[in-house]
């Protein structure tokens, strides 16, 4: 008689893991790749996001706005002519800080999955939790903004390490603030050594052809084995 | 037969809300007044408080400080020659994203209640959670930054709503950006009529007097009834 010993998974994430596996096989299976993107509150997401999307040329693109409440970023990006739809977390006692991979799974039916090439999924601002739920996503990336302070990869070393960009955002302020880049990346590097990052004003435009790029590559898939 | 129904409170923050009154009960008895205040990462609590608690004479204040990860924070404030405590958050899977009420219970042990007038208890830099868990604390405040948009108390209402204080920091910043004052206060008064208010730059030290004396007033305690 075989017999199968199933182990009892007590990672309190684990129901998280499960719906972000099943995400990813219908991203797979409609050939979208998905880029959940993060930061602090205010760190300038949604501007970065208007101004990159605006050129993405040759890119089908989606939006999945994540907010605790209310529907103004999805309004701003829905002005570009892009699919967006509103995710609003505050549905339980006060509004949850994170979207996790449920929340994105009841979001995903009003997608046109099957007519994109490319989903942000953009989270809800906060350093922590969102770095801890998978959502079924190929990349992260978030956005740092320089106003925030040179200490934030250590104060918030788990966010930084999740991620493959760091956008460091707001450069257009350098010349008002005490902030000290070398000591940022400094720190950066401190907790996750060599990640690529990019300098961009979001506000005047610099940097942002870099991000769209970078966006624009995670779009390409290598083609399916024959 | 004498017969007493207890009705099962399914309020996920009941037990919380249990040790934040047996805080409060402790603050009350060494006749320490608590104030917890927070903000968006980055936002400049720290800044501020170590501003505002340097000249704040003839009021014995003490700072429990909330973080994730490390004790940047707490090195800062030591440096005033103020009792202070670091509290991380990291215990759990990727880190707690605010302060709770058994948290901050479990410092207690280390502050010097009796000899204090004050407590200011500096949360983890988020605008969600930190809102929905109280801690045993008098009044709340919360700082925001300028640098992060003027949509924010629509964003993260609870947290607005919250706050008995809300400063205003990063003015100095406010020629540089693109920040609307009027549309932000208005976006402030939708949440939170009339709520108190103060302009602050902790960086070149505009408004932080204010501060200083709103944080002295909250010292102030009503004699006991005879």
């Amino acid at each position: 008689m075989h017999r199968t010993r199933i182990r009892v998974v007590e990672d309190a994430l684990d129901a998280n893991n499960t719906i972000a596996r099943a995400n990813r096989a219908d991203f797979d299976r409609a050939s979208v790749r998905v880029v959940n993107l993060m930061s602090a509150p205010g760190a300038g997401k949604t501007t970065l996001l208007e101004r990159a999307l605006a050129g993405l040329d040759g890119v089908r693109a989606g939006v999945l706005e994540g907010d605790v409440q209310g529907s103004m970023d999805a309004d701003r990006i829905a002005h570009l002519d892009v699919p967006v739809v509103q995710l609003n977390t505050d549905a339980g006692f006060g509004g949850e800080c994170h979207l996790d991979a449920n929340m994105v799974r009841s979001a995903l039916v009003e997608l046109p999955l099957a007519d994109l090439d490319l989903l942000v999924i953009e989270n809800v601002g906060n350093l922590v939790c969102p770095a801890e739920f998978r959502v079924g996503e190929d990349a992260r990336a978030m956005v740092a903004s320089v106003t925030e302070g040179e200490d934030k990869p250590l104060k918030y070393p788990l966010m930084f390490r999740a991620c493959e960009l760091v956008v460091i955002n707001k450069i257009d302020l350098l010349a008002h603030l005490d902030f000290d880049l070398d000591r940022f990346l400094h720190h950066l590097d401190a907790v996750n050594p060599g990640v690529e990052r990019m300098l961009v004003s979001a506000r005047t435009g610099e940097g942002v052809e870099e991000f769209r790029d970078w966006l624009a590559r995670q779009a390409v898939r290598a083609p399916a084995a024959a």
